[in-house]
């Protein structure tokens, strides 16, 4: 590896950094190392590599479920961000552990082989272990999690901005003429929480008083929109709009007010949230916002990757965008 | 152990399958030994156990992507299968190691971590590697191959039947007065090469001549279909539905026919496979050929389970269901 430094012109590190493909070393650099290597006939002894580095070339993936609500492992966001790092880790000749869930205490993992037998770990949500999450980084064990950047974290955060997505979602239906806006999702989760903060600031903003009957406490997964949706009918409190938090609750909802007869987005306009692959091909279309569940798996995998290298990462807050589509009858 | 099998009327290995969640042992008993053991204070040891017995309690899961096809793990089918093997496997305090895809030779496996940190394994898809599967089979590691039961394996598989499901599709357009009806799968693979057995059944039941020119081979996922749609028009070889061996591909079928003018269903009838989550919602919604994801996700791990446990399985073959819905114009 020296002499393939010296023939580069690079470190010894850089060499050893760009043929374990890091991607610290811009992809120039990269290919013209892996290039010389293959001219030179420098095979890497990958075995003996990890050995040295105690190694694994493993990954462990936990999805915070949520263990009230019995979310299954199946939830379509959970499921693309998942592929997202499983397709992001195969260009790094990484394998993938997830770990069993739901997980009711993130501190188990200390005496697991979840903890052993990879290199670090990505956390797809918080659920309600924050504190935990905060403790598990004291470990030293490189982490990287799916979510807010609370204001008192010690572990490097990836997310997309949760108060412009609801302030987005919020102020599109004002901006359509709506004003009973229900907010649907469990504002003690952190990323709800954040949400509606920006659903809100829209409200404020328009002068539209917050009506707290229209904030319902459901979880990410369907079944139980569908019943907060038919609780609110049979009480008559009337509404003209919905933000919700995940696109599975938003086409619960949209399935509850169908069969009550009611029409979307003609009598109420639905929002929802992540943008999955089924947010575009459903009936109607479903204007949402968007996490960019790809980018983010890549950079989940990115900021692991350079702890595992020994080197500080900074937080990711991902762009938020509004996809406009059918179900809020803006066309 | 010993003497809580005694206490139990049972055998020794009982108390032991029963403790450690194995299916074999019914819900019952399994459920009356473990109040028996909380009641006598019996605690299991599992890390002990699990080094007796050389366990490593993981599982693999290796997805076999089309290298050619550039077929991503984010595909909906494998994702949603995953999601249901995990499922199962938390159940049975399992986790789940994801092997890096695309694999270009499962034999390659025999020396890597996959092999070494995992007591079994379950190959989602054949590819076009059954020889491969097969000379791996006589490596004496518990498998289980979600796919088709070529008449010349000698490894597990549980699958869907593709005969039927081909067959099923076919008839439906048929009955419904299509004459001219393309099949979109690669008829090199094991599974749509079945699934085409069907598809000429179904035409020679109804006395309709086979135009060669509309068998179209195309990969699993979304891309290529909208190509081949596009082709078929451009040579003004006409058609009046579609029978798709998923439901990516009839999905990009029908956003290509819609492009090019033409009308889902009523100048095109369209069927899919597999019933992902989305086929239900997408709109024209559906129509297309169940696979049970759900119900093949817990049998793979039944089955990869029992031999784990030194017992001998028989392959799976799951029905397969016509799911109608709006996009064969059936109503």
């Amino acid at each position: 590896m020296e002499e393939l430094a010296k023939v580069a012109g690079v470190s010894v590190s850089t060499v050893s950094r760009a043929l374990a493909g890091n991607p610290l070393i811009n992809a120039k650099t990269r290919a013209r190392i892996v290039d010389l290597a293959a001219k030179h006939n420098y095979q890497i002894n990958e075995n003996a590599r990890n050995f040295r580095l105690q190694k694994t070339n493993v990954i462990a993936v936990v999805l915070m479920l949520d263990v009230k609500s019995e979310q299954h492992t199946s939830d379509m966001f959970f499921l693309e961000m998942l592929g997202a790092i499983a397709d992001a880790l195969s260009v790094q000749n990484y394998d993938l552990l997830l770990a069993n869930s739901p997980m009711t205490n993130v501190l188990d993992i200390h005496n697991s082989r979840i903890f052993r037998q990879s290199d670090g770990i990505v956390f797809i949500g918080q659920g309600n272990q924050h504190k935990q999450l905060n403790e598990f980084s004291d470990l030293d064990k490189p982490m990287v999690v799916w979510g807010s950047n609370l204001p008192d974290r010690r572990y490097c955060t990836v997310g997309a901005d949760n108060v412009v997505g609801g302030y987005l979602a919020t102020k599109h239906l004002l901006n359509l003429g709506r004003k009973h806006i229900v907010f649907m999702g469990d504002i003690n989760m952190p990323e709800p929480k954040q949400r509606f903060e920006g659903y809100l600031k829209a409200l404020k903003e328009k002068g539209v008083k917050f009506d707290k009957r229209l904030q319902i406490d459901v979880p990410f997964e369907m079944s139980h929109a569908s019943e907060a949706i038919n609780d609110l009918l049979q009480q008559k409190i009337s509404f003209d709009g919905a933000v919700c938090c995940s696109d599975l609750i938003a086409l619960s909802a949209i399935a509850a007010l169908t069969e009550s007869g009611l029409r979307v987005p003609e009598d109420v306009a639905v929002v929802g949230y992540d943008d999955i692959a089924l947010a575009g091909y459903s009936s109607p279309s479903l204007t949402t916002v968007r996490q960019n569940i790809v980018q983010g798996g890549r950079i989940l995998v990115q900021k692991l990757m350079a702890q595992i290298n020994g080197d500080t990462v900074t937080d990711s807050v991902l762009k938020t965008e509004l996809i406009v589509r059918r179900s809020s009858g803006a066309w």
